[in-house]
């Protein structure tokens, strides 16, 4: 690490999330992205290699992997000497349902909306309850916006199929509020200006390439799990969203995606 | 009146509204029904034969007659011994707005609808404002659903065209209070059973048929104005709006509209 090139450096320090580098979750981005199916483990060793060089102490990550483990989300074997770390059937689940939203080229297309209207007071309750549960957008105390067909098993909900008209400036700040907006144009800029220093020059090692991966996909999954699922008539006009998934994508196609057995020799 | 025919007389007790009697409600019912033209007027021994059989006195009739000139509603001239009265531009153009409404033989053809959600918090008192100046019908604090096309310039609501899958209970029962619906159930009783004891003996006089015709006229205005301008699906199961629209046409076609000539001679 100490002779990584001072690209790989500076990238890595740009990459980082200035808001969330919680390790435990650095590790569900890293075994999502490359060690997402049955079988994929990774060496605590490989770990070691892909995870401090983010400035991440290896006393930091055993203590997120302990956590993991704890939470039903990662088990480990032992190999001799060697640690090896791989995902439960419940961390391959969890991870599972996201990845579609993360690595989604493109934004989904339009499909038709519904809005679900509770009543007024003793209906905002039920209205919590689905949102927990289904995809939908809380638009107001009483009202929700989701994609696809509107349910049927619902006798206590006003269910409308609808078409956007006009999107007023106070839905888009609900949406897409400032700390979601920054977070999207700091990660397109940093991504972007990453992209552009990559020197010719560069022979990465398959850590050094999970390091920014998992850098990347990190903070991608932050601002991507947090946008409405709304055609893009929902988006502000300043919103950088699909510049930054573009850049992104970009990026990831530069640094193809390692096997574990190349991560765990390295 | 005393020599009325007695189904004449029973027809009167049975049509009377329950909940409103007010006398200037019931001569703008009158009124619109049988004096809207410009130049139709209607004289105040006239009106005393056409209100009077319902247990209203001469005295009752003055002052509402006062009350609706200087609301601006009728204006009175006197040729020699007889007052003449008259709707004002400004009663025309209110009995005009209504009037469609009152009259249509045939509920509102299923328009499309849209929907305007307002910011929760401050955006109450902007739908306040939009509710009191155009046909729509609020579903919630923030929402209400209007026919036709969206509205253009604005652009602080979420404006969506919708179309209805589903109506819960509490969406009946906001829009057809108990009340509504027992006005129009009874109205609806009252009217068919007028319908069924008229005897083929009986000669109206022109008034006569005026008394019938206001007072039928005055109590379906007062249901069909309080209807929402929405689909079919939004009335409750229960709901007898329509049954009661055919049976008022029905009687009225049997009582057809006296000329303000014929009922200034009687």
């Amino acid at each position: 690490m100490t002779n990584a090139h001072p690209w790989f450096t500076q990238a890595v320090a740009e990459l980082a999330d200035p808001q969330n580098q919680r390790v435990w979750s650095i590790i569900v981005s890293l075994f999502g992205d490359m060690a997402q199916e049955r079988g994929a483990k990774i060496s605590g060793g490989a770990l070691g290699r892909i995870i401090e060089p983010m400035g991440i102490k290896p006393e930091a990550i055993r203590v997120a992997l302990h956590r993991l483990r704890k939470d039903g989300w990662i088990e480990s074997d032992r190999v001799g000497r060697v640690s090896m770390h791989f995902l439960t059937e419940y961390g391959r689940t969890q991870s599972a349902r996201v990845t579609p939203r993360i690595y989604a080229r493109d934004p989904a297309p339009d499909t038709p909306l519904h809005l679900l209207i509770a009543e007024d007071g003793t209906g905002t309750r039920l209205l919590e309850d689905i949102l927990l549960s289904h995809d939908y957008t809380p638009i107001g105390r009483n009202t929700a916006l989701g994609p696809g067909a509107p349910p049927v098993d619902q006798d206590e909900l006003l269910i409308l199929e609808v078409t956007t008209r006009s999107v007023p400036r106070w839905v888009h700040e609900k949406l897409f509020p400032p700390d979601l907006r920054a977070a999207c144009r700091s990660l397109h800029e940093a991504v972007r200006h990453v992209s552009q220093g990559r020197p010719a020059s560069w022979e990465p090692t398959p850590c050094q390439i999970a390091t920014l991966r998992t850098l990347i996909v990190h903070r991608w999954r932050r601002v991507v799990l947090r946008l409405p699922d709304l055609p893009d008539r929902f988006c502000p006009p300043d919103w950088t969203g699909p510049a930054c998934r573009a850049q992104v994508f970009r990026l990831l196609d530069q640094l193809p995606r390692p096997l574990p057995e190349d991560l765990n020799q390295d």
